[in-house]
């Protein structure tokens, strides 16, 4: 039963993608400019899906041993050039604007409630993102947007991806806590699943915009959750009320 | 020639121990209480400096592979078993009570210049500590000192210590810089002597006291390092100016 009261929550890890910040607008904010500057016409909002939906198996390559590891930036910049080629765009882009465009995801904006949610989850708990994102994606983030981390985790430390269980239990160690004493929280149920079979509290915040406001996914809850809550200044609140 | 300008720095790494935090002060602070509450005369001075004497050769067993892999807690708490028991004082501490006591090196109190230099030198670089205490230990003294890091780095993430030339590498690896970008800051030279020789910048700190008011070491430079600073503040000034 799930519904316990959080008196032993000590610290809560985030998925940053799409839970904190939001991809999807920061990609097409910095697409309108290459666009003006370039006189092109590129649909920077598909551009940011198709570069997203990359990702799950991208990723899944590197967990089946198919590709050798490679972190998210390297990740990220193997789908950007091969987009920029199917879409017949790359001939515009130097070398260098390629690399500029993937540092994209080292500047995504937050959410509107994500920075002071954070720093009223912060007040109490120790913070921490627990995102696919490479170590230094998520300095340069935190750094960019004023998201007022306590410690930065990443995957990368031990070149795996969520939801590896060995990147929850990585958490827990570095953290040096029991995963009952951690909430992960995330927009997406995978992550929460994989997290809540191994003992950790779980946090599912609602996201309904990621893929834009023309494709809503479906929010239902698959399962329970400690906490369900409509943006990170709600989660903060009833954590608090739930763990005083 | 070290006098070059330093516009190329992106990011600081501390040491902590002795160069932001005070450790014989809190040590003696926190020992007074424990005195005059199970009425002892320890001299809490001197038990700092002798707990803090077993850092090296601990560190140095690990190292040389006669101990297995241990963190510094884990180092931290053998010392302070080995020197209660060798103090004859063992028997008035519980083992619940010698955990509390051990982790006094996460509640180390920083020097008085230290938290107002880290948030001047974060408004143009990123800074993190490379400290070899561990994650859990540099995460909590962050949070009850009010250290404003960026990210935080510690040689536990690959099961080493400085000045392992490994752990400079790692830090470059995760900030995604080269060692030019960096400048290692410390009071200990060869901290930076070892970072220095992989190519980092340096930033040497004066810290006289680290060993109280009666045993103050010899502060010479021993080579040229890219600043040499009497403190945080007065670091960040000179970083500044250089940076420009």
């Amino acid at each position: 039963m799930v519904q316990s009261d959080l008196r032993d929550v000590k610290a809560v890890l985030f998925d940053v993608f799409g839970t904190v910040v939001d991809f999807r607008s920061t990609i097409k904010k910095e697409g309108a400019v290459w666009n003006s500057e370039k006189e092109l016409d590129i649909d920077w909002g598909a551009f940011a899906d198709a570069w997203r939906a990359q990702y799950h198996p991208n990723m899944q390559r590197v967990m089946s041993g198919e590709l050798e590891w490679n972190n998210l930036d390297s990740l990220h910049k193997m789908a950007l050039s091969s987009l920029l080629e199917r879409w017949g765009v790359k001939k515009h882009f130097s070398e260098k604007e390629i690399e500029v465009l993937n540092q994209v995801w080292h500047r995504l904006d937050p959410w509107s409630d994500s920075v002071h949610g954070l720093e009223q989850i912060k007040e109490h708990f120790t913070i921490s993102p627990l995102s696919n994102g490479n170590m230094s994606l998520l300095t340069n983030m935190a750094k960019q947007s004023g998201l007022p981390w306590d410690v930065i985790l990443s995957p990368e430390l031990i070149k795996s991806y969520k939801p590896d269980p060995k990147v929850y239990y990585m958490a827990a160690d570095y953290l040096g806590l029991n995963p009952h004493q951690i909430m992960m929280t995330a927009c997406h149920q995978y992550d929460l699943q994989a997290a809540q079979k191994l003992g950790f509290r779980t946090g599912y915040v609602m996201r309904p915009f990621e893929f834009g406001y023309e494709h809503i996914p479906d929010l239902t809850p698959l399962q329970e959750y400690d906490i369900t809550a409509y943006d990170l200044v709600d989660l903060s609140e009833q954590l608090r009320r739930r763990s005083l």
